[in-house]
């Protein structure tokens, strides 16, 4: 048996790749849309792709099942639990060859058996797959591959769908659900590998490691929330309902699509070097996205494209991306030649697949000089920042998480998650300046970059949020209801 | 001014960039077909693309000017010299910005002047430009882009219609033409220098050297074409005719596409990586076209895949790819894929954009392990090869051009050119052994590539011609009627 | 805790990174001697290296403790267990900050500890590391990260020392010592995560899985000389011994060289382009060593520079080149330019550090059209091979480990590893031509490019040794002496 | 003939391989010390480079000849005009191949002859070489390399020993050498290519055109100084000696190290990546050179490694590292990864060769959220700039060229170009702040940098200097004397 975890770091996603050796055939468990990369992998140890396999319907990126069914001609297997809501619409839109499992279902590739656990909870139609290594003589699993139901040290989140989509009351049921997966997992042999879908940084959790994988037993003794459920259910689900953070709100949309079938892609965009007279004209427009991939938000806030977005190509790019960029708006990239391919990769994994043009950072500097001006957005540190209430005409907002914001924040700050700005933007005033932090001034920089193309006046707090003097000037609790006057 | 010579090593063609620095506006005089190249080039150096100019209706590659017109909405400088058959369609077919040139015409780009002078031979609406420097401070030219006209030691062929499209009894006329451009040429004074469209190598001339460019005073001087100009039309006529490669067949068609407009192409193909079992079905297939780009002939010779053609991505390519490959069909490379991208670049250039898949060379190995056995062709040396007439079971078959075999070859070998292979491979006996030879085995190889895809039975001749023993044993004179029995 | 394991494919060898990112500190454990590719890793994660350490003295690969010591000041944790032939060196050639551990030390990186224990067996010195992320809020430990003791389903060889480098009567007390250890693994808890020191192909075990990591109870469970363990230590010390492959002589070298030091590196050789004149003046040379890396064979046997070793790049590559290579000799890389610096590390890894010069396969074809022939390598099916003993003109060389020998080959046939083909090639007949095979047709054609330049008279079988008709014609038992004359 | 112009964009310098293709052999005229680059290019056209030729000892990089004699054996062509001052003296500190040329030598390449032409003025011992192609038919020659002689538009200029080494008196005997010399040329044909060693932006010349060559004719006609030259000596004198811009110091030491031998430089530095404490280690230290190449200067204000010189990776590179950086400093660059190895070309090109480390500009993020503040330095516009001369704590500093500021500048402002800073800094009072400017900003940027890493107190004038209000308040003339106190 050949075993690869592959990793994408900007959505801190696993995929699986595991072959037969004797046979020459692989299966991908959880693929990513772009499935070049799958296929590269593949042929380089000699194997062919011949299956693919889907944990559930995933809520953070789109799926790659669909384009291995078209263009290769693999054999999808995908969940048939859950009720009518979380059905596969797609597999029926085409001639496709799929498998639809439920609870127990076995199949193999090669001389590789995978065996379907239903592991409810994330989402109600979730599976895992127990793996046994027939053709390495075993006949008891190696591994489990979680999918989004058991992390390094976490649990798949049940809540996302109502913090995501409005689903209102979907969360406690679905905790409860989690509750007895969980019981069937703490059945499992403790020597079993837990191969999960997602590692540290995802929004899919809101503890994940850094350690690729984990085992059963292992996790049965170190996992928190693991620990919660050996007290009471209801400690459970208080533990995992709290705290976690708001999810991108782009997420409704990947589900819908995972569902109905993300569009079929067969090659990646290419986006055309712009010319200056494309850049001039993209300038100050909002009926298009143009995402400035720079690493350094000094640089950014100190001149660039106006109208553009903040969104440095690091571990935040399909946050940000996913959460600014409408649906189909053409997509305009500043963007090193180098990582433009990367970046394009990035967006297409969120479905944002009109990605046009791209000009490199150069060509700001050559836009300033001969063109008009840059933009800038003035930074300020947190020594500058004084807490108030509305009064005057400066406000502060606050855009971090709200249990990061209850845990203590500038007296008077409003809260609106930086990933919920688009939508929730309106209801901010309108004729004060606007002071944006966050913890480090990262997430604060998109967020000001946004609000700023949205015609909001702002400054960034570019600043630890550490560096708010403590003692005496902190408020805790729950924000206010934001006043739009 | 700024000036950039841009050089296509495959096709040996020469694009020029030259701009304004003071207003930041640039023209590009016979542009290829993937723009980009020239944007990227621009960009670096601060300029604008405001305009393109075409000196003809090229043979050997698609012209980029109806893409810079779509795609940047650049203005579009072309000839409006020669009769109805050469006339521009596509300008007409969208909403263009664009000019049509008669002799005298003169534009600027910001502050450099071209003035169009009509230079038929090569082609009846063939102009050149002369190029003055005004913001240098200069009022007479500095230099003249030629086109298809006078290259470095040569000048443009005026048979290749008649040799490419059999437009019978174009080549004596469009010779007597092109001598009297000749006569116009040498009035210009010697120290202009001359900038050709194409280098060593091209075949839209015979003797072009490897130096990019040159002066009128040095080709009046040196030139032997426009020397024999200087004694007599007749002898012009004669030695312009004389020992003129055979053009490839593909010409005819870059020239109606030219004409009635390239299509539009955005962005460059993307082939997508071949699994293995894509690349069993492709296995001797001839409705679609396998190009095998590795240099070594010895290593595609011991083993390819069953149909696949030996096209090596070196100069010969575009000649290779364009005579070889029907209009249209899908292609598949084997190829590094470091060197996928520049191959597509060279198949869009010839207007080859159905660009489906690549694979690795190393692919073919695996091919070879699992899927069944590679083709091989057998390799001979000269020294192994009898001259004969037919008889027996063995063919001799000679691919080099015309001329080349008049001077010289195996006494009975039949001669086909190898870039005429495909419509001409039909009059070669079908039940004998073919042996394949040129003048060093490379032009041989690609043949019998073709010719074993086609079913005929090959043998490749992988040696020098100088190997062959010559005394007493050399044939000249033209090739014999060739019997297909 | 962050967790990374660093597989190089070539060697088939894993290192750790371990961070923890409260401190931003880090360890590597068991790092190549190449070591900007961990710190690259850890830059961008932003964490510092600051300790390294090894599980034991490598005999595959040149360790990169001391290169870290030199040139980063970061702290070396080492075995201080073992005899006195079992200590390092090279720590107290300078002023080094290094520990020495025995069983049972522990020793912290940030909130990550590390507790040594002594599993001897594969070497005498050999340790294991038991690592606790006290910061993920764990007491008891998460995996092991065990080098060469406990592979994914197999164990470290215990007969490496002797059967490379010839120290006598050490295997069965060093099995025993295995024996031993493998007690102790069995007292580990099942959920222990095992992180080996090489996965498949490592010419280190015999039977490495290609899944990157296991557990405590899956390998109590599945691991096949465990079972033995679990029967007698008889059983485990037959099984154990047996059947395991010549090792490569060159490990007795990094054996000597990781006690000693590796040489200090500072930065990676870097090989110079060659002119076609000093191409030439490297051929047929044998006090310098020219490797082919092409992964084409049939393309080498058909054209290679005269006295060139073939050394595709692929995994057997550190094998051949380690093998071939004579300590300190000028090597000269035929590589493709994009490859050529992963050669050079590949080299270095086993210290071959004098690489001077290379040139592109393509200059080979340029070397043939000027300046003289390539050699060539006759190659022939299996079908073509003639059972015998010595009688007539030519002989059958065996070039497979003595236990596929054994196994059944071609009557007759005499037989020398691979690896071992340099210092023994003596004993071959050298007056007769050899027919050299193997199982696949890879080993043997660099076997025979070898003995081509050590002046031998051989053919190649570039076939599959199952194409050899078994039935009646195949023998099984130990090789002739091998007769000289 | 082959004939390749090859520029380094960053030196402006051209240097020419030409070829034989009969024989296979080449010369390269003016290489540069990384002579790989000229090998590659040779090598891939079937060239063997037998020999390089100077046309005099550069002063503004470092000659590649010695390179080639030391490690190619190739053969080299150097003058032997001039006074003793300007004798080559390497050639006798090794076993070299090489030959001293007078006016009116000839010697081949293959069929190709080169002929000596002294053409003294930019320095005595500068010579010419006329290339005839015999090869290709001809008997008189196609070009000219004419090195610092001609440029497109230009002469070389004859001030530049005095300028930069401060031999005094030199100047205007040289410009009467070169008076003569231009008289020699003015008897060539009009037709003759110019080949120089110089394009736009070098600081060998005032005016340089961006084309890349020229003729004789078109230069007798349009060349300004040429011009000059047809009236009289003394107005040739006066124009060529007026308004050139005051070269770079480092030039000096170029001129020493041509004559003297560069050192011989075998493989290219490899920097290794630096750790965050090796940067921690590096900050504030002036006996090392931290180069900060990213291209945004604005990014460079407000955050760098304190004691850092901005020196973007652009055309001002080689002046900014030359004139900042002490001969033999251990440098260190802040550069992406990918430009690390351009980088060091630019470096090893003008003598730096002690390139010790690089970090990515993102390790700059890292730096200054871990371990300690970035520095800043302020940046303001030309509309907050007062003219004074000295009055209060602020002074104006202009870092252009002199004839820059002759012809308009800050009224009181003083005048040190930035090329001289290094040197000329003791002269600029310590106790007040400095408000830097130049035309663009770009120079002035890297002057404060300069200035603020030797210890003081800078703002920079980041604006264009048209943004100077200029009715009545523009002063012209020379630069006061500096005050220091």
């Amino acid at each position: 048996m050949l075993f690869r975890q592959i990793f994408d770091e900007k959505l801190a996603q696993y995929a699986y790749l595991i072959g037969c050796q004797a046979t020459g055939e692989a299966i991908v468990i959880d693929p990513e849309r772009d499935i070049d990369q799958y296929v590269k992998i593949a042929t380089a140890e000699n194997l062919e792709i011949k299956a693919v396999a889907e944990t559930h319907i995933h809520a953070d990126f789109l799926s790659g099942s669909r384009e291995f069914a078209e263009h290769h001609g693999v054999k999808v297997y995908l969940s048939d639990e859950g009720d009518e809501d979380w059905k596969y619409e797609w597999v029926h839109k085409g001639d496709y060859d799929y498998v639809l499992l439920r609870d127990g279902d076995t199949f193999r590739i090669g001389n590789i058996e995978l065996k379907t656990v239903h592991t409810p909870g994330h989402t109600p139609e979730h599976i895992s797959f127990l793996v046994t290594d027939h053709g390495g003589g075993a006949d008891e699993p190696m591994g489990m591959a979680t999918g989004d139901f058991v992390f390094v040290g976490d649990l798949g989140r049940p809540d996302l769908l109502e913090s995501a989509a409005g689903v209102q009351g979907a969360m406690e049921p679905s905790a409860k659900r989690l509750y007895s997966s969980v019981q069937e997992f703490l059945g499992l042999p403790d020597y079993l590998q837990i191969w999960p879908g997602h590692g540290a940084g995802s929004a899919c959790g809101k503890a994940l490691g850094a350690v690729p994988e984990t085992t059963v037993g292992y996790e049965r003794r170190f996992n928190p929330a693991i620990q919660k459920a050996e007290i009471s259910e209801d400690a459970f689900v208080d533990y995992i309902l709290e705290g976690q953070p708001e999810p991108p709100l782009y997420f409704a949309r990947m589900k819908r699509d995972n569902k109905q079938g993300p569009a079929v892609l067969g090659n990646l965009p290419q986006p055309r070097l712009l010319t200056a007279r494309e850049l001039v004209e993209l300038s100050g427009r909002t009926d298009i996205a143009v995402l400035d991939t720079r690493l350094d938000r000094t640089a950014f806030m100190a001149g660039h494209l106006p109208g553009s977005i903040f969104a440095p190509f690091n571990k935040s790019f399909p946050t940000i991306a996913g959460s600014y960029v409408t649906e189909d708006a053409p997509i305009y990239l500043i963007v090193d030649e180098k990582e433009a391919g990367a970046a394009v990769r990035s967006l297409v994994r969120i479905g944002l697949d009109n990605v046009v043009g791209y000009a490199p950072p150069e060509a700001l500097l050559a836009y300033d000089e001969t063109h008009g001006k840059l933009s800038s957005i003035e930074e300020v540190k947190f020594d500058s920042v004084r807490s108030h209430s509305g009064v005057g005409d400066v406000e502060v907002l606050d855009v971090r998480g709200i249990s990061e914001y209850q845990e203590g924040h500038v007296p008077g700050a409003l809260n609106v998650a930086h990933t919920r700005m688009l939508v929730r933007h309106g209801e901010l005033p309108s004729n004060r300046k606007l002071l944006v932090y966050c913890g480090t001034g990262a997430r604060a920089s998109s967020a000001a970059s946004l609000l700023s193309r949205l015609g909001h006046n702002v400054s960034v707090v570019n600043d630890e949020f550490d560096n708010w003097p403590r003692i005496g000037e902190i408020a805790v609790g729950s924000p206010q209801v934001v006043a739009t006057a």
